[in-house]
């Protein structure tokens, strides 16, 4: 018996996982390597950030997603380099998984626009490390404004800057809010946590620029309900510890939060100089995915850039991403089958939803447009499908029907070091680390 | 009116909690400060490193709980000193706290008999970053046996070694057992996850020895039923990154946690060189659990050694922790409104129970003992019966029944920072922050 081909996977979110499923019983030895043990459930990240849903919620071991799977295996490592003479990819210890196919869906990160220091004090949020550090920010800073002996320090840990005004930030802007003015209200004795000062900064004319105009305005208006200041026309052009400048105007603050900007993982570097990318750093594939002139590489999800429906980009959200993810399987499937390749990669869109708080949400199904209460079930009805495995589904439904009810939390942990022993350490500004 | 008297707690635990919920409704001002904002329910905790629970799930910020208690706040902080002349404890960040009554309920860490440089190789389990540590050094020594080479460092990454033979250590090692031999079971493609060796090391001549000897005989039964190799008189007497030295035999492994001796928290250098302590760091405290000289000042829990009923020392578990603390509050109670102290502290023994796997558990209550099934579900009754909210029960109930039906855990996840990028970097020892 010759050989199966082998299929080498790189990323295990939502494009990498279709991509192996698609190839369930198919002929081939399938590898998905990646750097974390775990798939994440990534828009619903802003709520472990927030203190709603604690990390196991949302993430699920790769392995346990593809136990079934016979012809699949899973290797925990970070892919450093690609040979594409030898059709090798080779890993940080040093080991080469050679392939026939290869499927890169290796997503992408926050753009700082050349800023790369902000980073340090606008953590973005793209892990669920990410999500517990921001977690403990924001918590720490209710904490230590506390103790502030000092008001306009008091003010300062009590502002939060949330930058960019996609469905991440909106949610987070949101979601900041409703801790302060809800969850928290009651807990504190020297300070009024609802008091807390919410920006969301976007640079654009409106949030949401995905969305019609009309539902970006009842989602704004819907933000400023829940005492959000929305800053449109914004740019952000400077970070610190201890402020954020917005434009010409300098506010103090503590905490900020990035949401903008997209920029593609390490990618094209692996492939070499002569790959075409777009200002992202995303790699331009054929209509069918691969990489123009190497048609054993498909590049798919954030890490790609392809002209979709109109010759608009297909959007870098999770649907498009399963969807190229299916495509791909589909056409190794036609390759090692020695049928015709399937027609060109054609995105289907599937709407557009974004939550705003209880009770608000704006969704967009094209001709459907929905907003208020009925916007937010559906929007909570949709994830609460696409989490991965039922037991997610029931134990994310019971904490948000906990929170619905009672305004509560599930998930208020600061974890990492505990406060600093040493007494010449000045408490501020909060440690990226802490 | 006069000012009411200040009551300054430090230490969030069963005791420290306990106390300040015994002072709701007396004419005081309650000060609770604790490094981090969360209580833990610390015999829980090995579930968390063992990737069955979630963090959330097993912790509640401190505020939570407190949160009805009027004449309660709750500040974050480090305590750096106690200023007994002047009745101040002070802070990492310089505040100093009057108080006219002290409650000292700091705990205890593990101790490493003057080999501390141990801790990074055998890290010990108090927190819960601790216990997410271990839980992503579990889980890295299944994937690196399954890219591992070398059929030695392949079953040297399969072997894992629990030092200490009391209850966090019998749990720790029958749930690693379990682990392995029914939740990895069918996941890896080249390595056997039932094939990892799990050793249990105890210097005393058995295991439990809280418990009487047939219950320790019995749970050591269930262990090796497990495929638990249990050693019994056995010291260790090296740790490193590849290796732990029992006795005269050298073993070589790459996970190694630590579950033994007792090392109490710095109480006794705050309070002073004049402060008479124990071995293992505990303050010797009064029958009336204050400090010799020093009626303002109380010290309760693993913080403190006092003897108990027929002179035995009152073991470190979390109900006697819980009766000092509401001891120690109704002393207070007492002195604040001019009625004589209580009788002496007395501890009330309540009985000792360890898990050691579905369906095996053995309780002691002094005249009762139960061992198997009927044992386990005692067991988990009573935890889940005092963990301290109502969504906790049902969360963690939740989460028991779907192992309990399925083998599965549902926090098996690995975060921290990803595999190293730099292939110059060793991929072994696992380190610590990983």
């Amino acid at each position: 018996m010759a050989q199966r081909p082998r299929v080498v996977i790189v990323g295990g979110g939502f494009g990498g996982l279709a991509a192996a499923r698609g190839l369930a019983g198919v002929p081939v030895e399938v590898t998905l390597v990646d750097r974390r043990n775990h798939h994440l459930f990534q828009p619903l990240l802003y709520q472990v950030a927030t203190a709603a849903l604690s990390p196991a919620q949302i993430a699920q071991p790769i392995r346990t997603v593809l136990r079934r799977q016979a012809n699949a295996s899973v290797v925990l490592g970070e892919v450093v380099a690609i040979d594409r003479a030898r059709r090798i990819v080779r890993t940080h210890d040093g080991a080469e998984l050679p392939y026939a196919h290869l499927v890169l869906a290796t997503g992408a990160s926050h753009a700082y626009f050349g800023h790369e220091e902000w980073q340090l004090f606008a953590p973005g949020l793209k892990t669920l490390d990410d999500a517990t550090a921001i977690r403990s920010r924001i918590l720490d800073a209710f904490e230590r404004a506390e103790i502030a002996a000092d008001p306009a320090e008091r003010a300062a840990l009590l502002t939060f800057v949330v930058v960019g005004g996609g469905p991440t930030g909106v949610e987070m802007a949101g979601a900041i809010a409703e801790l302060a003015r809800k969850t928290l209200a009651r807990e504190f004795r020297r300070i009024d946590p609802a008091s807390a000062r919410i920006l969301l900064v976007e640079a654009g004319p409106r949030i949401l620029p995905a969305m019609p105009p009309g539902l970006s305005a009842r989602a704004q208006a819907g933000l400023e309900r829940l005492g959000v200041e929305v800053r449109l026309g914004s740019a952000v052009t400077a970070c610190a510890a201890d402020r954020v400048a917005i434009g010409a105007e300098t506010v103090p603050c503590r905490t900020i939060v990035w949401a903008a900007g997209v920029a593609a993982s390490p990618v094209a570097r692996w492939l070499g100089g002569d790959v075409a990318v777009d200002r992202a750093g995303r790699v331009q594939v054929a209509p069918d995915l691969t990489l123009p002139g190497d048609p054993a590489v498909r590049v798919i999800g954030d890490a790609a850039t392809v002209a979709g429906p109109e010759g608009r980009p297909v959007p870098g959200v999770a649907p498009a991403a399963k969807q190229q993810g299916r495509y791909a399987a589909a056409a190794i499937r036609a390759a090692v089958a020695g049928r015709p390749a399937p027609p060109p990669f054609r995105y289907r869109d599937q709407g557009n939803l974004a939550t705003i708080g209880r009770g608000e949400a704006v969704v967009d199904l094209g001709r459907i447009r929905l907003t208020g209460m009925i916007a937010w079930w559906f929007w909570g009805i949709v994830h609460v499908f696409f989490l991965i495995d039922f037991r997610n589904r029931v134990s994310v439904s019971l904490d948000w029907l906990w929170s619905y009810l009672t305004h509560g939390r599930s998930a208020r942990l600061m974890t990492g070091p505990p406060r600093n022993a040493d007494p010449a350490t000045p408490p501020q500004p909060p440690a990226a680390e802490r």
